[in-house]
């Protein structure tokens, strides 16, 4: 255990001072953004949905989900906005997980993970394949790290849920792999400041199993709403014995079905993205029932 | 089969014109810069070494892979460099890979490819822990894919050479999916566009094996020079079938090795370069003699 908070450890306290377990992903997508932002043009619409989302949910929920691709789809003018968005997100108080699936060799990885904390990200994603020398450089750079175990895509199973000779799924091997890494990354909170992307779409035993494997992760789970996921599919990742939300161990990600709530070209979209945020954010705090 | 050219297509014609499967890593680290560009300042530095050295090796190797990290650490300035930099390679008539280990759910995976294929990336590296879904997506948008299978760090065994209880290790697992989903890509060359990343620093009777899994796909072989691996170390990886050199499905790279072949400080760092680019070339003429 380390005595210096990692951002888990501040994660952790921003779902208790708001009192949900809830995050929102930032995933601008042009065409799906309502019609008189998309008047002023494609990177300027980008910008100001994004911005505006932001300002909506300020205080609603603890952290913000910036996917990385939605703004590099437009190259260096889609990485600057996210360098916007990453800075709006923080002035306004949210722990900022930006969502980039990154990893490679050591060397590599120091760059992009020096590149995530100079944009004022607090936590990154990032993919587990190369194994624990491709996912320490970012945790040295002082980030909080998801890293890829249970992917929430339908087909995720095809690669994950084979069985190895050694016992066990893939994702299960990924999982003790991060505990083992994660248990010299643990701070005040408990929490280790590693943790695991875990999608909601999956079955409840294999979920529960992986919060057996990863006592201390903190899980990102993505597949809520627009994905097919729903909140009760959420218990089994509950770690047993927190005694306050931020000790729970997930934070819960929705992107569509918040930040486009309204059907396109209607006025009022902003107070519809703030209404399904708080609707999603109230649903979570039921989670507090299952400690 | 296909009947359009892929960009793997087109890298095996540039093998055979430019007479070697060399490709050179445009990994350009700010400490490692001749100190004479280090004067003008972090960015500016980053920028002038690496148009310079794609001058000074062009037309000695056929592609260069740019390392996408070492330019996101600056954010969007570094990220509109990448862009110079892939910019001026087309230019100079290379096929340009991008080296990003990307991958996510389908619709932020197209959003990623679009990105990289508007910046004028022939190919591009991705991570196949997501499975197919996350992969097909850049093919589609036109690019050729590498996708991590044998990663060239010390470390990739602890994930990679798990042993699955259907036999073969995860490594060939993701081969054996990456030759079933290449086979829909297959070009007039008989090569798919959908490749796999194999480090040359592992043993060859494994390196053997991944070829019999893969037949039609090209490696692309990082972990020459600076990483350890040597050309004999490529000969397995060879298609025992292959009557030209671009088609023996092996594009080797060479980054540190290279680019910083001279010590720093010295005057004439260009020619180093070009002298140690000409030298690797030459090198890897001798896998003629393999097929």
């Amino acid at each position: 255990m380390t005595t210096t908070e990692s951002p888990i450890d501040l994660l952790a306290q921003a779902i208790d001072r708001v009192g949900t377990p809830a995050c929102v992903g930032i995933d601008p997508v042009f065409e799906k953004i309502p019609r008189s932002l998309r008047l002023d043009g494609e990177l300027e619409a980008i910008e100001s949905f994004s911005l505006r989302v932001l300002d909506s949910i300020a205080g609603v929920v603890p952290a913000v989900k910036p996917q990385s691709a939605c703004f590099e789809r437009y190259g260096s003018a889609g990485y600057a906005i996210l360098e916007k968005v990453i800075d709006k997100a923080r002035q306004l108080g949210f722990i900022v997980i930006l969502d980039a699936k990154r990893a490679d060799i050591g060397s590599s990885a120091e760059h992009y993970a020096i590149g995530a904390a100079n944009m004022g990200a607090n936590c990154i994603t990032v993919s587990p394949y190369m194994g624990p020398s491709s996912i320490e450089p970012f945790l040295r750079a002082g980030l909080g790290v998801f890293a890829l175990a249970r992917t929430s895509n339908p087909d995720s199973d095809e690669f994950q849920l084979q069985t190895l000779q050694s016992g066990g799924s893939i994702v299960q091997a990924v999982g003790s792999m991060l505990a083992k890494m994660g248990d010299e990354w643990i701070g005040p909170s408990g929490l280790s400041a590693l943790g695991a992307v875990v999608g909601a779409t999956k079955a409840g035993d294999e979920l529960g199993e992986l919060r057996r494997v990863m006592p201390n992760q903190v899980f990102l789970v993505p597949g809520i709403g627009a994905q097919g996921g729903t909140i009760a599919d959420i218990a089994p990742l509950v770690r047993a014995d927190a005694d306050a939300l931020g000790q729970i161990g997930v934070i819960v990600n929705a992107s569509r079905s918040v930040i486009f709530a309204k059907p396109e070209g209607d006025g009022s979209w902003l107070s519809a993205v703030h209404t399904a945020a708080m609707e999603f954010a109230n649903e979570l705090r039921g989670l507090r029932a299952t400690i």
